[in-house]
């Protein structure tokens, strides 16, 4: 009886690290939108733009769209990751909390590389934008690993009845994780366009979840 | 045993995404009332205004009221809408989450063209604004009906015991979303109040649930 | 089994909608923090203040953090008095939810009077500011009754075994609240500060559980 | 079962009290990123910057990244221990929603000190803002021994079958806490980084789950 007390105090408190954790993406992803300014929200109602200037206005506006949505789309999928990880961690120490804070750290920071590279999306020449923002993405892929290498050591966290493929899948799809992610950040150097596009399909491929061996999956499913 | 375990990952997933759904309405909802300007905060205190200035400063406020009025309500049908469709979506995957997140790209995106058609209402021989307004709720409707499809085709997420009735009558009700919405649009072409007014019915058209035929929903309440 | 299917779904549907509130209250009381002032952030490190001045230009601040205060105690003990009221509402529909974000639509309003009367309390001449501010506590104190009227009439939304003694304390102590506050309302014509002060009591009152009969309640304790 | 059903209704109160203030710390830290400038964001794209102006614009920002890292942690240690406290605490009344009330005033207000901090660190002879940073972290650990002492005061509101060790060893951490803040506070007239490495340290110490006795230790894990 006194372990079962002890798990359930354990689930209610991986329950509540999930719930301060979705509270932070919620923030991050929902500030993004005061970027986007609105024009001529603080003109007097004679001066407001006629049909075609606020046309122009709203165009002029293309990078802070790109920005937003790209935030949007990094900060989503770094939730689905997280939501991924949480499902196989059950049980939660201090060291994991720390590791999960400097995590969000990083994820809550991700919206001022992402606007910086939109906004010298005109100017493919320059490489600082896109070296900040790689770089950003290098040290979320090393933190990504640090909070799941910690807990998944030995099923230190996991549950005990943990799926073990899914988890050494997991594994797998990490590992290459940050190796990746420097490629991204060394092409950054030579052609901005070119590292933006390696890190999207990054992104992509760590949303999607670790394919599981073909025999073994149609066992489970 | 196996199953039932699944079942029960699948249900926190679903709470999850919720939660965090939940999380960006709320942020999204609550940050609308930073537009509204206080006058003279940023003045010192021998320079207050008088109450008779105060009353017109507050008086020329009410383009920002009722940006916020209108935006709060939009925002608010758009959670009971998709707290609805969670009531009968119980499983999740990466599809759905990522139809979930397209779907609150637009809704954090909201305020921004509801704002725009505010300040605009003093100009209705102006369109562009309500052009924009429309535009967006066009897309939030296809959105919705996205997320919906997914889920409930083939029963595909939705719970084993799911009321079919119900779901075919949001499936009736969802049908119209985008077409009625589009109509509105062209409206916009030709009148903004006419069209505003359409939007205003439609949002509360879909914050009503689908009547059941009367027979049967008199058996089951 | 029917029956309790729905018991479920309806729980469900009560904790998605406190979920929604708590989020809304968090931001809106988190958001006050924006209207304090860091002085010199936006200084070169070689124009930061001097110590006396840095307490200068803190000790004028004092309208802020008195602002700030009180905003974050209005809406704390909204939020208590919200959390009251869904220990006996158990069950939602859409009436309750739009309710729901009539009154939510109020509280996230509160920081602009409470900002307002704020910086008019240098000037106790001034009335203007008084004035919304007890305006916006009469329309707040309507919405709560409005919500806790429709759930309690008749038991429609209370849980099955709630406890009626519990209710209808909460019944008369709601019942004297929009006539206090017009009170206060009434007051602040001429007074700002025993407007102020009526409110301040109102609020705390409110804050209070409402006392059951001696008799009955030593029973149940 | 009058007793269960009880037991029921505090759970849930705590839950929700939990999940209102997780809102908040995850508000409060997320906000902090709004304090980092985007270099050239309100620039036209033919006035961007060119790679190594942008370097510099970057460097020049490390004092806002101190900021929102140092406020990052500052808060995030305190949602760690106010985690920490509501593993024992298991029912709420008015009083402890009132006292947390008071406990999140203080930390939303954190990041102004810290920002305040941030700055001035460039200038160590001038300790005023020291002194608030101080300041603050002296009542916010008398803030947190209120909550803790008001709940575990005869149990008051503990778990009936709350850990006795556990408890008595947060309340030795506890007893220390206002007092060795308050020697920060004395030491920051003297030392600006002498008080902050302390102030560090104290966070870093009160992070950390309080020790058991070895011998009693080794029995219960």
């Amino acid at each position: 009886m006194r372990m079962k007390e002890e798990n359930f105090v354990d689930e209610k408190e991986t329950n509540r690290l999930e719930a301060f954790s979705d509270g932070v993406f919620a923030v991050a992803i929902t500030l993004l939108v005061l970027n986007i300014k609105i024009p001529g929200l603080d003109l007097p109602p004679n001066k407001l733009l006629h049909d075609l200037d606020l046309w122009r206005a709203l165009r002029d506006e293309w990078p802070m769209l790109a920005a937003y949505t790209t935030s949007f789309a990094t900060i989503g999928v770094m939730w689905i990751n997280h939501h991924r990880l949480y499902t196989h961690i059950k049980r939660t120490n201090t060291m994991l909390m720390l590791l999960n804070l400097l995590l969000l750290l990083i994820i809550v920071f991700v919206p001022v590389p992402t606007a910086l590279v939109a906004e010298y999306l005109v100017h493919p020449d320059q490489h600082a934008a896109a070296l900040l923002y790689s770089g950003t993405m290098v040290i979320l892929a090393i933190c990504f690993n640090l909070l799941w290498r910690y807990a998944s050591y030995h099923n230190r966290l996991l549950s005990k009845n943990a799926d073990t493929r899914a988890v050494s899948a997991i594994n797998r799809q990490y590992m290459f994780g940050p190796v990746v992610y420097l490629l991204a950040l060394i092409l950054a150097l030579f052609s901005t366009p070119a590292s933006l596009t390696l890190n999207f399909l990054l992104a992509l491929f760590f949303a999607i979840p670790p394919r599981l061996p073909r025999s073994l999956s149609e066992q489970s499913y």
